[in-house]
This record gives structure tokens, C-alpha cells and sequence, in this order.
């Protein structure tokens, strides 16, 4: 499984601000930061396979993610060190406004796979 | 000239971040952080009159510009208070993040309307 990253010093902020300009890959993010890897297949449920791989492969090439395979499966974690390096401050603030959005309520257009559709649509298994 | 913006409490994370998700519209971030109305035709020179419009609305749409009319021109300028209010701290550590990113020097795959185009392509006046 072929799975390229930028390098630290390749990680552009338009890449970057490209990657965070969607509401599921908000949510990825927000999960990722409590720290560890985690099964991509349990952090967005009710999405089709072929959307979480382009969700998968934004937030990789924005530099977001470390992708490793791991068996079968592929492993997500946050580039927290990575992005501290290149924009300090950068990610708390953008953590620190995705929790600040959520306290706030869903945004009025959610782009599907809401938590009440993660309810009645999603695949076996969370 | 019907022009519209969002409240400051429907300024979406993710419509903010597709807004910054561009090396043209990041410079121009940067440029109305110096504070002031900017006539938008000053901002961005060597881009096509349909390119800037598009520019202008995905900025505005995603809070971060207003734009108001002035006899035959539109004058931008950041929407900083509300910004700062939605999702305090976040501004200036994107603002931060771009400073970095340009003394760092041009990101590798820049999309157009370069200083160097700037010299050569510009309409009249800046």
C-alpha cells in the first residue's frame, strides 16, 4: 500500500487550511488529538469507502495525518509534533475552535454523516 | 450590488478554512491585516477580473472579508472583531502561520500571480 507523505518541511498552510475546510475532517482531527493511532475505519461511520479514502488522502497531503499500515487496516495519528514545528501554535488554536464550534451546536448545513446518521446508517461495527 | 455576509454566528470553521485553503486569497489575509478598507482591485494584480471575483465571494463567504460598495469599486477589510469573537486567538495565530510560511520563502508550487507576475501582468494602477 503505497501511502506517500509531505515531508515537515513540505507541509504547506494552503494544504493545510484545505484539509481542515471540512466539517467530517474537523471531527477526524478533533478525534486524532486526544493522541495515539487509531483504525481509520472507526472514526467516521456511515461514509461510504471510496469518501473516507479522499478524506484520508486530503488530510494526509495537508499534512494532518501519519497513515500507517497495519495489517489490513491503516492506522491514523496526528502530525501534532510536525505541525508544532512548522506553524507553532497553529494546531492549538484550530483545536481550540473546533471544540469552541461544537459547544456552539452542529453547523446549520452539515455535509451528512451527523451524528444522527451515524445512528441509523452506519455500517457494523463503530 | 447585492452583497452578503454571513452573521458572526454563521461563520463555519470549515467555510473559514476553505477560505484560507488558497495562496492567493492567504496573501490577501495577509495584506488587510494591516487594518483598513482596501479598494479590491489594489490587492491582487496579474488575475483575471472573473478569478478575483471569485476570490472576493469565497472570502466573504467564509467570514473572513467584508466588502462593501464605494461608488464604482468594492472595498475590502477584514473582519477581525468578529472573527476574534467566534473563535478567539485563531486569527493571529493564522496570521502568525502565514508570516512563517512567507519567511520561509514561496511555497513550491505557487498558483500564479507571483511578485515576478506582478511586474510584468498587472492591469493599470494598483
Amino acid at each position: 500500500m503505497a501511502v506517500t507523505h509531505p515531508t515537515r518541511d513540505n507541509i504547506t498552510l494552503e494544504n493545510l487550511f484545505v484539509a481542515l475546510g471540512n466539517p467530517m475532517r474537523l471531527r477526524v482531527v478533533r478525534a486524532l488529538a486526544a493522541g495515539g493511532e487509531h483504525p481509520c475505519g472507526a472514526l467516521l461511520t456511515g461514509v461510504s469507502k471510496s469518501t473516507l479514502t479522499h478524506h484520508w488522502r486530503v488530510l494526509r497531503e495537508g499534512g494532518l495525518i501519519w497513515q500507517k499500515p497495519s495489517g489490513r487496516e491503516l492506522l491514523l495519528s496526528l502530525r501534532r509534533e510536525d505541525l508544532d514545528a512548522r506553524f507553532p501554535g497553529l494546531l492549538d488554536s484550530v483545536l481550540a475552535a473546533i471544540d469552541s464550534a461544537d459547544a456552539a451546536g452542529p453547523a446549520p448545513a452539515a455535509v451528512g454523516g451527523s451524528a444522527a446518521a451515524d445512528g441509523t446508517a452506519g455500517p457494523a461495527g463503530r
